[in-house]
Order: C-alpha cells, then structure tokens, then sequence
C-alpha cells in the first residue's frame, strides 16, 4: 500500500517520531513522510508511533492508497529535500 | 477529485493561506486540508496559492485522488477539529 504521514507532535517528541518514520518511509515535507508499506510494515509502524506519542497532545494522520498510482502530487514552492536544515 | 494539501509556510503568511485553503476545503491537522474540488475549483485553488506564497521559501503538498473512496485515512492520537485553538 502507498502511505502518506502528516505528523503535528510536541516539538521534544519529533526527532524520535522523525527518525521512526524515516526507517519506513520518504521525507518529502517538514512534517510529511510517504512511502509503501506491507501490511507486516503498516502494523509495525502505526504501533511504534502509538508508543511515541502523547495521545492527548499530538496528533499523526494517514491516508493510505492501494498504490502510487491511486494519487498524483504536485508541489507549489519549494521541493523538499532531506537535506533541508529545518525539522 | 478528492485533494489532501500539507503547507509549511513562513508563520506570517499562515493566516491567509489557511483562508484559502478553508474557503476550498475542510481543516483536518494544523496545517492539513482535505476535500472534493472539481477541475476549476482546483484550478482556482492552486492559482490563488501561487499567489499568497514566497516559492523562494513556502511549499505547498497536493495530493490528488479520483475520489475519497480512493483512500483510507486513520489519525493516532488527537482528532483535529477546526475549533483548536492552534494555528
């Protein structure tokens, strides 16, 4: 499945929420990750990020799709990149 | 179509994005948008985008899908409803 991941956490808590999404899936904006994922994956990674966050606080959103080829992207601006100093 | 929009923009210009994005769509995160758009309303959303933005700086997220049944969407944590007190 193609996954996309927008993330708005405490800001202590984003590197580690940062670098679990890294290990599964691209950088493509400050606080958006996406990626395909396996079920197996999918489960992985939705239940290392319950463990990282704060439930009454932060707030991490998903849409998943069958495929890439189920959304087309554009981007208005700048193209991120991961070397991009912000976090 | 059925478009999810992520922007990260310099904080003074937030506020007249988040007009334009609520005048098109539905606040689903701080800085997420989602909704249906037909082809000119689209349209008319990117190009009043292009023109609240600093391309040099801002960057704007479009993701496109058929329709809403195209994807699944899941939030850990917090829902977001557009009465938060964030910006």
């Amino acid at each position: 499945m193609f996954v996309v991941v927008v993330y708005d956490t405490l800001a202590e808590r984003n590197p580690a929420i940062l670098k679990t999404c890294r290990r599964y899936l691209h950088w493509v904006q400050r606080s958006v990750f996406q990626g395909e994922l396996s079920a197996a994956q999918y489960r992985s990674f939705t239940e290392a990020i319950k463990h990282l966050i704060d439930p009454s606080y932060d707030s991490v959103l998903i849409y998943r799709m069958q495929g890439p080829h189920m959304v087309r992207t554009e981007t208005i601006g700048q193209k991120f990149t991961s070397d991009s100093p912000v976090l």
